[in-house]
């Protein structure tokens, strides 16, 4: 099977990696806009070649993977409509799915019915190419989002590539998919970007940074991440964003209004719910 | 030395493991609310004795260490004011400064000259005696927060302690301290707390918190902190922490126009000075 990578950077270069390391793939072809990525990526042998334009990269591929920012990807799919062989499945990495599905609908015309749309929820907040990890799908969740002209060949073939890799298929509504990801990803993350965003802005930043403890370090992790790639999503999916945005806006003017009338019970209720929530759902306390 | 522990939970239960890995001490005796918990910690030999009463474990200690919720200090100083010894060393490890130095202040009339405000910055977001750490002090900073009157022997005394168990001394005045600390703590505390709560509230919850990434674990790791504790701090520090908590949300109204016109130069800028700011601040990227 040769695969095109389109967009090396973690995920990308992760998902090259491993089918490279579970053999599922005789040839990775990968396109980057820098091409000094593409030459990192060869040096780390996560490709066999790299391609000079998304054209040439996914002639006689069997499988096209989009792996770039998801504001990228009207764009490409527009550029590569042409290119697509005729039994080529595509599938894509992208945390939005509307807008993909959308753009992918009305670029790719029949080749549509092999796209599958996905998103694994696999983490890694240092980005690039050489932080690519074989095992970052290794007990991830993806999401496919099937569309009803969406073949169900093409369907099995992405969805078992994924098992292979260790992760686990949850199928659903693109809609919904955007809804849910808007209030437990793209939303901490604005949040987080806007915490440390603000306190930069400070003359005392500095003096503020250096008396951050541990639990400062955990909750701003995420906004080490990239804003290219945050602008993208938090612009692809602004309709579900701004809504949990705006509720979230709403109880925190509840939170204030708490800590003003000096109310202790309120405060606990509200803690006590996140602990115990936030404790059930695992995933690591400090230790 | 005889160290008295009022209240052995996380953070006083790590003192007395760190000051005994040291010996820094002849003789811990311990003081909780909740019997089990002092018998727990003589199990794993945290300490000498355990007290029956706040008064009986400050009887001839050189040292005193309220580690209790800051919201209980008044009335454990108003009880314990009589039955601190002349020359006894007092000292907390409290979230807040301004409050409990003012109910000290009220509390100890002539003993207040030998209270040393402190407050070391660590963390360890699984509460609890069972995880006490002698280590848990080791490269955190710990503020202090002299006040006039302090004695100097008091303050270097306690800063010497501290320096022992591994922490770096900073000399703040409390006001500093809480509004800083209201900023890169208290708020961010506040912000996880109430988005865990708002997702907790929702029908779909399960399903939400099932999709969750690395991303939302770290981001909300610190919600899993104990809610008596976090109320305390929100309230002891209620006006540094409205102040900090309106700024935020006019960021957030910032970002919700910027996010309705589309704006995706700005979202980049605001990302971006994030992005840098983390990256530069250290403190681990998840790898």
């Amino acid at each position: 099977m040769k695969v095109a990578i389109l967009g090396v950077g973690l995920m990308g270069g992760s998902f090259a990696a491993a089918l490279r390391r579970r053999r599922l793939t005789s040839r990775v072809v990968g396109y980057d806009l820098d091409p000094q990525v593409c030459a990192r990526a060869m040096a780390l042998r996560l490709l066999d070649e790299a391609a000079a334009s998304p054209a040439q990269a996914v002639r006689d591929a069997d499988l096209v993977v989009f792996a770039t920012p998801v504001g990228s990807m009207p764009d490409l799919l527009g550029q590569l409509a042409g290119a697509i062989g005729p039994t080529t499945i595509l599938t894509d990495l992208g945390s939005t799915k509307s807008d993909v599905i959308a753009a992918a609908r009305q670029a790719l015309g029949p080749a549509f019915e092999r796209f599958v749309p996905a998103h694994p929820i696999a983490g890694g907040e240092q980005p690039g190419v050489d932080n690519a990890d074989p095992d970052l799908f290794q007990g991830c969740t993806v999401v496919i989002a099937a569309q009803a002209q969406t073949r169900d060949d093409a369907l099995e073939r992405v969805e078992a590539l994924w098992r292979v890799c260790g992760a686990e298929i949850v199928r659903m509504q693109a809609d919904e998919h955007d809804r849910i990801l808007a209030s437990v990803s793209h939303l901490p993350h604005v949040l987080a970007f806007a915490l440390v965003a603000q306190i930069a802005g400070q003359p005392d930043a500095q003096r503020k940074l250096s008396l951050a403890g541990p639990g400062f370090r955990d909750f701003t992790r995420i906004a080490a991440g990239s804003p290219e790639m945050w602008r993208d999503i938090a612009l692809a999916n602004r309709a579900a964003l701004g809504q949990e945005l705006r509720s979230y806006v709403a109880m925190l003017e509840d939170v204030e209004q708490a800590l003003a009338r000096g109310d202790a019970r309120w405060l606990e209720q509200l803690f006590d719910l996140a602990s115990r929530t936030r404790r059930n759902a695992g995933g690591g306390a400090r230790g």
